[in-house]
C-alpha cells in the first residue's frame, strides 16, 4: 500500500496534489504531550514554497487544521489527524500530460499501476507536497523529541557538485538558505540560478544529524536504525541515495581506518571518531547519528522535452507549465529533519518496551 | 524486533552465531511451488566460507533442513521454516571479548540495548552468519521469480578503491569471484590479499541488477521499491550505504542530464537512459532495475586494537582470535541476490492483488 | 494503538465524539473501482440517528466528505479519506461526568489509559459515533463486493429476550426496522419503548450471513474468517459475544450431530447443514458465512445511577443528559454489515496473491 | 497468512502434524527475562495426550527443544525458537482420505485454497497438534505475566451440556480434569465416556480468568482486549463462540442491570458486579478478565461418516482411523490460559509505550 509508516507511531499520509485536501493521521502519540502549534507553523513555514527566487512561486496554504486527536492543545491518546485544503490549483495546466508521461516522473509507472485511473493533477499521491502532511507529523515528533533532549538538524551539504564540507555542529534550519558555509550557499544559490537560467534544475544532498539519543535505540536486522530511516527518506520524492556515517566511502577504507575506537570521556562509552555515523549493528551507540541523502534534480523543467504519447506511441515534445522549483533541496532540508524525527520517535517508543519499570 | 521482513510474504530469522541452530521461517508463499532443493544447495554454497584465500576457513555447514512448509518437493501453503545446525563452535574464544567491545562491532550496543544478558559468541543474533538464513529464503525467492521471467545478478562493483565498472549483463554469480572483468577481480584479489598481509580488512560495494520485471511494481511513499529494497539491504551487516541508479551522482546533475527520456522499442515503453534505476515514484518503469550497496570492511581484523574495558572503564586492547574474512564483499554478492529477490517477491505478490481477474 | 484493521486494505478511523470532525482513511482499494455516492449515502441513512421512536433524537449530518482518494467517482489508487463534520455538540452536558465515571462507559478506563488527558466529550474516541466511518469505509467495501457477486446482509436476531428465530434469506436492511418477522419486530419494538418508559435501556443480538463467498478465503490459525470477522466487530461498541454457525450451541453437540456432511448439489460441492457457519479450518467452505454478534444494553440511560466522584472517592449519583438510544441494536445492524464487508473483502485480496495467473 | 500473533511480542507458528518438526519463533521478549524449562514443561504436560481415558492415546513427545533466544536460561534480545520433532506418525492413516473430506475439518476447505497441494497427513497446518507451539510461547508468557502478579487460569466450564456453575476463584489447572465441582467433573467425565461408546465426540466450553491486571490495558476499536484476545483464541482449532463477562447473556438484559456501579474498595476503584468481564471500551477496568470459549465437538469421530469423493464427486463412506479425543476440551484448558497469557502480555508492553519515565 505504502503510505503508512511506522510500528509504535503510525502515519498514514493521504491526498493528492489537487484532491480537496492533503493531510495526515498519527497514531500512538501517548496522552498528555503538548503540541505547540504556534512552533509547528513556524516549522511548516520553512517547507513551504513561494518563500524566495530559488523555489517554485507558488503559494500554499500549509496550515494544518487539527481534526481531532488534541484536547486543549494536549495530545488526548486518540489518533491525531490534521489536513491542509488545497486551493490554487490549475488541474488544467496537467490536462497536456495526460498521454505524455514527463521524464522521471511518476506519471508513466502511476498510469501503469493504477491502470489509467490514477489523478494524475499535479502528480497526484505522488507529489512533492505529500511532504507536508510528513511535517506535520515529523514537526510534532521534533517537539516530543526535544523534550527528551534530542536534537534533530539538518543542512544542504551540497548543490549541483558544490559541496560545504564545513562541521556541522548546530541548527540552521532557522536560516533562510539552511547552510553552514554561507559563503558555500552563496555559490550554491547561484549554480541554482544558472540552472533556472537555463529552464533547467539541479540536485545536491541534504545531511542529517542527530544529537542527544540515547544508546540502544534500534533493533537487530531490518528494524535496525538504518533501516527505519531509509524506509522513511526513501519515502520522500527525488531521493535515490542514502548513506550513514561515512556511507559509500567506508567501501575503499580498511578495517583500522574505519573502526571506531572505544573510549570513556566524562564517564561515558564514546568512540574517538564517528565513521558509524551513531549506529553499530542497527543500534545507537550514544554518538550522534549522521546520514545523508541524495536528491536528484527536480525532474519538471522548463525546457522543451521529448518523450511520448501513450495513446499512438507516437514521439511527443512536452513543454510543462506550471512554476517548479529549480532546486527541491533547500525546502527539503526541513522534510529530512521531519522524517529522521518520525523514525527516532518511533525507535524511542519501541525501546521502551524493553526497559522494566 | 527487527528480524522479519515484508508484508506478503513474511520471512522471520532466527538464531545467534552459536545457539544450537539459525535458521527462517517463510510464510505467504502460494501452495504448489516448487522448491529445488539442489539448486537452492548450490546457491547456498556462493555464500559459505572457506571456499578460497580471501574468505574464512571456518567451516560451516550450510545445509538447510527443511522442518515444514514443504510436501513432496513443492511449497503446500502452510509456513516454510528451515534450520541449519551450528557446529565448529569456539565459544571460548569470545570469552575475553566479555567486557571489551570490539571496534565497528554490535558488542556494545547490544551490551546496552539487552542490558548484559544478549549472546556475546560469535557476534550473536547480530553476526553475518545470519545472512544465511536469508540467502535460503532469498534462494527460493530466485526461484520463484525465475520462473515469472525474472533474474536477479549482483557482483563486485569494487574493492577497496578498486572498481570495476564494465558493463553488467549477465549474472557472474557462478564464477568463484564473482566480477565482471577478470581483469579487475585480479586488482581486487590482491588488495585483499595486501589487507590480510597487513592484518587488516577491505571494504567495498555491490551492484544488483534484476531484469525482466514488469512496470507497476512497487507502490507510493513508504513502500516504494528503494523502500522496499533498503529496509532488507540495511538488514545484512555492514551495508552503510546504498543508491540506486546514478545514485548520489544525480545530485551533481541537470534534471536535464539526470531526466530519462521515454521511447518506444519494440513496441514497449522503455527509457533512453536508465539513471533512475528503473524505478519512478517507488514504482518500477520496465526498465532494469539497479542499486549499490557499500560494504563497511570486517570491522574484525587480525591487529591488535585499542578498546575499553567496560567493567572498569579503563582502556584495554583487543586481540581478536578467530577467523574472519580480510573481505567479505565476495561472500556478501549472493546475499544481496537473496536480499533484492525477497523484496521483489513481496512486491510482485502485493501487485497480485491490485489486478482483477 | 488501535484504530486501525486490515493486511490489504487498511482503514483507520480518527475522531472524537465532539472533536472537529471524524473520518477514515482507506488504504489499499485497487484503483478503478466506481464508488456509487448515493448509494453510499443511503447505506449511511441507515445508521443515522434521529430517524424513529426508538433512537436517540440527536440529528447527525452523517454525509461523507470526500478529501481525496477519488478521482471522477472512481478510486485512483491513493489513499481515500472521508469525513464528517461534528455539528449540534454539547460538550457541557460531560462537564458534569468529568469526575464520575459513567457506569458501562470507558471513562474511567480511559482515564487511567490516558492519564487524564482524553476527551470525555461524548464518550470522545470510544463513542458509538465513530461507527459512522467504518460504515464509510464498510459501505464501499459493500459496493465492491456486491460486484464479485457476493450479498452481507445483517439483522436483529433479538433484542431484550424476544428472538426472532425466523430463516434469514434476503436482505431485511431496507425496512425501518430490520427484522425478518414483522410479528417479532413488533415485540421487539414494544420491548424497547418498555426499557425507554422506564428510564431503561435494554440489549439484542445481530445476525449476519455473507452470501455467494467462494470457498477458500481465509487463512490458518490467527487469520482466520473467524479471527478476522472478530477483530472487527469486538470494534464496535457494545459488542461482548460473537459466534460462527452454531455458535456456543456446538457445546453441547455430539460429532455426529455437528458435523456438515459434504454434498454435491448441481456440481458444487456443498455441505448438508451449515453448523459450522461457512468456515472451516478458518477457510470458507462456501456455503453462507454466518455469525452472531450480543450487545450489551446502552449503558447510557436516562434513571438515575450510583457512581463515584474519582477525585475525592467518594460515592456520587449520576444523571446522565444527553438523548440516548433505548436500543442500539437496530442501528448496529448496518455497522455489522460495514465490519463484515470489511474484512471479507480483506480476505479476497489476500486470496488474489495465492492465484497464479 | 495467519501463522503470525501480536504487535509488540509476535509469535511465528509452523509445522504440519506429520512434518519433521513443529515449533514457534517469539520475537520481542525483552532481553534478561528468566524461562523456568522444568515449569513450562510441567505446562506442557497438560496439554499433552496420552494421560487418561478420555484424551487421544497417541503419544506426543512434547519436550521443546530451544534453538535459539535463550543464554544461560534467560532470553538474550534474539528472537527464540523452539521446536517439538515429530514422531509415531502414521501419514499412511491419512492417505484414504486424500480425496474424501472428513466432515467438520479443514480438508476440503484446505484442498480449495492450497489447490491440492497442501499436506494432508493428520490435518497439516491445521492440526490441533499445532497449539503445542502455542503453549511454549503461552507457557513462557505465563511466567513473565506471574513475575507481574498476573495470574491466567482457566477451567472446563461446561461439556456436552453438563455446566459448572462454581465460583471459579483459583486455578485448577493443576488437576488431572481442570473443574472446579469435582462432582460436576465426573458427571461430564461419564459424559465423555458415553459418546467415546457410542463412537461419537461431544463439545464444551472452556472459562478463562485472568487476576491481578492492572487497570489501562488494550486499546480502543480494533485492539481492545476483546479484539486481541479473540484474534488468537479463534486461532485454537474448534472455538466456535468467544464472549466476555455476561456474554451473550448481556443481550436479554437492561442498562440497570447489565451496567457495574463503580465503587472504592480499599482505596482502590472497583465494580460492584463484574458484568463487563473487567473490559471497558475495550480497556481493563482493574476487575478480572473474564471470558468463555465455546469448543465443537471433535470432528474426528470413530463412527462411519458419509461425505463424498472430491475426485469423482460420487458419495462415500468414512471411517476414521487413528486416535482421537471424544473430546478435546480438557487438553484445551490449558491452550486457552497459554493465549490468554500471550494476548495479555502484548497488552503490557504495548502499554509500556504509554508511560513516560
Amino acid at each position: 500500500m505504502g503510505s503508512t509508516y511506522g510500528d509504535n507511531i503510525r502515519l498514514t499520509v493521504f491526498g493528492q496534489s489537487h484532491s480537496a485536501a492533503i493531510g495526515v493521521t498519527v497514531e500512538g502519540i501517548p496522552a498528555g504531550e503538548a503540541v505547540d502549534a504556534e512552533k509547528l507553523a513556524a516549522f511548516m513555514a520553512r517547507r513551504a514554497p513561494g518563500r524566495n527566487a530559488y523555489s517554485t512561486q507558488r503559494r500554499e496554504a500549509d496550515a494544518p487544521e487539527f481534526l481531532c486527536g488534541l484536547k486543549d492543545g494536549f495530545t488526548c491518546g486518540a489518533p491525531l489527524t490534521a489536513i491542509i485544503r488545497n486551493g490554487d490549483q490549475h488541474s488544467r495546466d496537467y490536462d497536456k500530460l495526460k498521454n505524455i508521461p514527463r521524464p522521471g516522473h511518476a506519471d508513466y509507472t502511476a498510469e501503469v499501476k493504477y491502470g489509467g485511473y490514477q489523478d494524475r493533477a499535479g502528480g497526484g499521491h505522488f507529489s512533492g507536497r505529500l511532504t507536508a502532511p510528513i511535517c506535520i507529523a515529523g514537526g510534532i515528533c521534533l517537539q516530543l523529541l526535544e523534550r527528551e533532549g534530542i536534537t534533530v538538524m539538518a543542512r544542504i551539504a551540497s548543490i549541483g557538485g558544490i559541496k560545504d564540507d564545513s562541521e556541522f555542529t548546530e541548527p540552521v534550519g532557522g536560516r533562510e538558505f539552511p547552510v553552514v558555509s554561507e559563503a558555500k550557499g552563496e555559490e550554491m544559490k547561484a549554480r541554482i540560478a544558472e540552472a533556472k537560467e537555463a529552464l533547467d534544475s539541479v540536485g545536491g544532498t541534504v545531511e542529517c544529524v542527530v544529537l542527544g539519543l540515547p544508546a540502544g535505540l534500534g533493533d537487530p536486522m531490518f528494524d535496525g536504525m538504518e533501516n527505519r530511516i531509509a524506509r522513511i527518506v526513501f519515502g520522500i520524492p527525488a531521493v535515490k541515495g542514502l548513506e550513514f556515517g561515512l556511507g559509500f566511502a567506508v567501501a575503499d577504507k580498511t578495517g583500522s581506518q574505519n573502526n571506531d575506537i572505544f573510549t570513556v570521556i566524562d564517564g561515558c562509552v564514546r568512540t574517538e571518531t564517528n565513521n558509524c555515523g551513531g549506529i553499530l549493528g542497527g543500534i545507537t551507540d550514544g554518538m550522534p547519528l549522521v546520514f545523508r541523502a541524495a536528491f536528484k534534480p527536480t525532474p519538471s523543467i522548463a525546457a522543451a522535452q521529448r518523450s511520448i504519447d501513450l495513446a499512438s506511441g507516437d514521439p511527443a515534445v512536452l513543454e510543462i507549465g506550471g512554476r517548479h522549483d529549480p532546486c527541491i533541496v533547500p525546502r527539503a532540508v526541513p522534510v529530512v529533519e521531519a522524517a529522521a524525527a518520525i523514525a527516532v520517535y518511533d525507535a524511542l517508543l519501541e525501546r521502551r518496551k524493553e526497559i522494566r519499570k
